[in-house]
């Protein structure tokens, strides 16, 4: 089945934060062994790191605004690049801060899986 | 000659924003032909595209500031991505503006060219 590779870049960014925003545990089925998140500079890697770190961030309640989607093809084996920039509010905090987020998502069967996760925040 | 993936990074992140800032044409030689740019959302291909693109841009002189750098290897093929996060000031423009860029950098003979490259400015 041939996708539109802008449509599928959406489709996992609005299922990613929407995700992370309501029940961030399930975060962890979106990564694999090979897996790296380099979260403000702190690598780690596989599923429970991942999302052991992701769970540990000291807020219970956020809300991600997506701002920007760009996305590319990383090379023949059908991986995507996806870039993110957007605004994530957390509770009690009443300012929104500014990310980026960059995503290489490799084909896992009809879906993907993200072999590559980088996260900054953007102060201003 | 097995390379450190951190200090590969910031060798190249260094070359490109000096070369960037005192002499943008010569950045043409870091794409091939598959190479992809995505600046501020519209997308280029190839290393003549990629240059005219960067050639256009309407401001004579410029100064990065790099803010972070990490990097992670993409996958079996020994590619690498390198994630910024920095400062731009162009000149006549007296205020910095904040950009993330997320580059895919592929293994060529002993160097890497530029395969995917994503610039997007965060305005505050």
């Amino acid at each position: 089945m041939a996708m539109d590779p802008d449509a599928v870049a959406k489709a996992f960014v609005e299922h990613y934060y929407r995700t992370f925003d309501t029940n961030r545990a399930a975060l962890v089925s979106l990564y694999q062994d090979t897996s790296m998140l380099t979260f403000e500079g702190q690598k780690l890697q596989g599923p429970a790191a991942i999302a052991g770190k992701l769970g540990s961030l000291p807020f219970q309640h956020c809300e991600h605004q997506i701002i920007t989607v760009d996305c590319q093809p990383s090379g023949p084996q059908g991986g995507m690049l996806v870039f993110v920039s957007g605004s994530i509010r957390t509770a009690p905090e009443e300012h929104p801060m500014k990310f980026s987020q960059a995503f290489h998502l490799m084909p896992a069967g009809n879906s993907f899986y993200v072999q590559n996760d980088m996260f900054r925040l953007n102060y201003g």
